[in-house]
């Protein structure tokens, strides 16, 4: 039974998130619900990153098994005419061996968040970032960002009900930076702990309004409790960029 | 009596333009009911580009005169707390003399025209951008815009409707350019005839796709005669970036 990894694009506002739940609508579901028009099976279609409600993405990794050798580029524009109306769009298929994984063979998952800093709030990026209205200092935010980087128990910066074995991960790129009259931070990680980055990017914006220091974010890294970390960040401006896997 | 000037950003999905009207709800009007919530008086809100519905703006400009001398900054913050919810933005307000006119003392006007050139359909960008799936020429679009600097008859891409005295305009600036997955056409004028930016967008993608030559366009242009002329491009991916004053 062919399977194909489907890359995905979707505004996630409308989204109680990426996997499918009793109380909305989920990506997971736009997507099988489109594989049932298209191919008229029921399928598990399995992504990399389990996006909460909120939180886009502009390259989810998927696969799904379908009992007919579709051509990739049909499946990704049948996909396409399904997923209609919602804002859920498929990039590329491609036809994969059976041992790749979405989740499993992940090697590393790519992570944007968009701050938007200045006085007015947002009108055509509504949805799409975290409004901080006060100026913040993005030289600052990456100093204290530097601290996070490589392997750490990451307990400051995970949600109190991740399911993760471990808090240790180990962060392999961090990185904040002005962009107009935005300020982004990039992740890169083979995982994350449920909400890091946004718990992450909670505590640096107390760093870049100098209500913390670069250190003091190295020492709550160190206390390992949630405790001592800065608030969660909202999902609007997280985008899972990317998922690289072992070719 | 003082007057202002605000610098005005919006998202115009949900709006049926900028200018009042009886059928739907307009972005002067949001900004007209604002002005009343927190002046305690009905103003007229004049603006210098009557966008339609569905168009953007990043910097619309507008001006208008209230009985009190508020600090500039004032009137930014309080018009941002009640255009709430509307993706309406005042990003900047500024005193004026009262000879200042948003609409007759602007000496040029920019647009931006945003084209997302790939065959899937946009998710994150719906509604912000046009989309065309086959691939476009951005080099012969560009070679074809050429042929439209300076001053014309622009009847061939002119509105039924357009009020404007004269279909000669002139066009100081116009470029096409890739960026990313996008193609973006920028212009710029004193003024536009309703609907022009549109309908040169409409024309280039003719171009774009290798349906017309560059030199197409030109001999469009001299015929003066909108049946000539390519299709109106959809207002999603317009957006009013800026208007320029005599300092």
């Amino acid at each position: 039974m062919p399977r194909y990894k489907l890359t995905v694009e979707y505004d996630g506002s409308g989204f109680v998130g990426w996997q499918r739940q009793a109380d909305g609508i989920t990506v997971q579901q736009v997507l099988e619900e489109a594989i049932e028009a298209f191919a008229r099976e029921q399928r598990l279609v399995e992504g990399a990153g389990r996006t909460d409600a909120g939180v886009h993405a502009l390259g989810q990794v998927a696969h799904v098994d379908l009992r007919n050798d579709w051509e990739p580029d049909r499946v990704r524009d049948a996909l396409n005419f399904h997923v209609k109306p919602h804002p859920v769009v498929v990039l590329a298929a491609k036809a994969v061996d059976d041992d790749f994984h979405a989740r499993f063979s992940a090697t590393q998952r790519g992570y944007l968040y968009r701050i938007l800093n200045r006085r007015p709030p947002p009108a055509v990026r509504a949805g799409k970032v975290w409004w901080i209205p006060q100026p913040l200092d993005a030289a600052a935010m990456n100093a204290a960002a530097r601290h996070l980087i490589g392997r750490h128990d990451f307990s400051t910066f995970r949600a109190a009900n991740c399911q993760a074995d471990s808090p240790v991960k180990t962060l392999d790129e961090i990185g904040v930076r002005p962009d107009g009259d935005e300020i982004l931070i990039t992740v890169r990680a083979r995982s994350f702990l449920y909400r890091q980055v946004r718990n992450i990017a909670g505590t640096l914006k107390l760093v870049g309004e100098a209500n913390w220091t670069p250190d003091d974010v190295r020492d709550a890294l160190a206390a390992h409790d949630r405790g001592r970390g800065g608030p969660t960040a909202p999902p609007d401006g997280l985008y899972l960029t990317d998922v690289v896997y072992e070719t």
